[in-house]
């Protein structure tokens, strides 16, 4: 790919956001089918839909630049979610997975904030307005989500200190 | 692999970002070939003999633990670095490859933010205190790194607006 230009770069990179907003999609659910706090089940789940939200509003980003609609496959969200997928595989007790899928997830939205953090500042540069607003947006839904995972895991990393007790399995 | 408590879970992040740092360490002189721009190159290359230390850091936070001193891979920053290493397969600009090198780079740097996140809590969490003060560096030294990266680019984004004229290319 030949990219003479910033502007090449913000679409490369637009088109990788893309690709990794669309992994996520379709990984979430099985994410959040493995967890068992109820305040985190609610938190990803809202997060599937804002992650819905967020396609949709990076291809209004390519269509107000006149750019065709298309993804380059984003190597970087594979490797975030096949680590993610491998914790399901993980013999861990319940509030040890729920910590770790918090865990993953801020990995996922460091990875992102990372990501819309640059294109951000080159949508601006280049004074792609209508692009940048749309951007801004998924990158404060980031934002705001992993705070709320770090809300979320003060209690489930307490409750992961101790093994669980046999008799508080039945519960 | 049996993680039945907090601390089981901090033993594999741990051994996780090790072999993170480890292929960091492996990955960054091809990086720091390809870029142009001095400033750059000085801080990515001084960030490489950080990484080095980092890993140092770990192995001691392992052995304060009295942990074998072991990996388990990583298989988000391979993805994350074989994002990296495709951008030298672009054609593109000196100055546009550049601002894709920090674009990486700071995906990296965020990712590793967001793993000592986790892991620093923990630790503070399960009271292992020399572990803590090893890891706690390491965050600080990704976050300074981070911000120097973010106030470099400004001066390459600018660069790469516009295409190369031809009779810039012979300086």
């Amino acid at each position: 790919m030949a990219l003479k230009t910033l502007h090449d770069a913000f679409v490369e990179q637009l088109r990788d956001v893309y690709s990794a907003e669309k992994q996520l999609v379709k990984a979430l659910p099985r994410m959040i089918k493995a967890i068992s706090n109820t305040a985190l089940k609610e938190a990803v789940q809202a997060h599937l839909e804002e992650t819905k939200m967020h396609v949709t509003r990076v291809e209004q980003a390519m269509e107000s630049l006149d750019l065709k609609v298309r993804s380059i496959k984003c190597a970087a969200m594979e490797g975030l979610l096949e680590e993610g997928a491998s914790l399901l595989e993980d013999e861990a007790s319940p509030e040890v997975l729920d910590a770790l899928i918090i865990a993953a997830a801020q990995k996922v939205e460091h990875y992102e904030i990372a990501t819309y953090g640059t294109i951000c500042t080159w949508a601006r540069v280049l004074g792609h307005d209508p692009a940048l607003a749309l951007l801004k947006q998924n990158m404060a839904d980031e934002e705001a989500a992993d705070k709320k995972l770090t809300k979320i895991s003060l209690t489930i990393n307490k409750a992961a200190v101790k093994p669980r007790e046999p008799a508080m399995q039945k519960n």
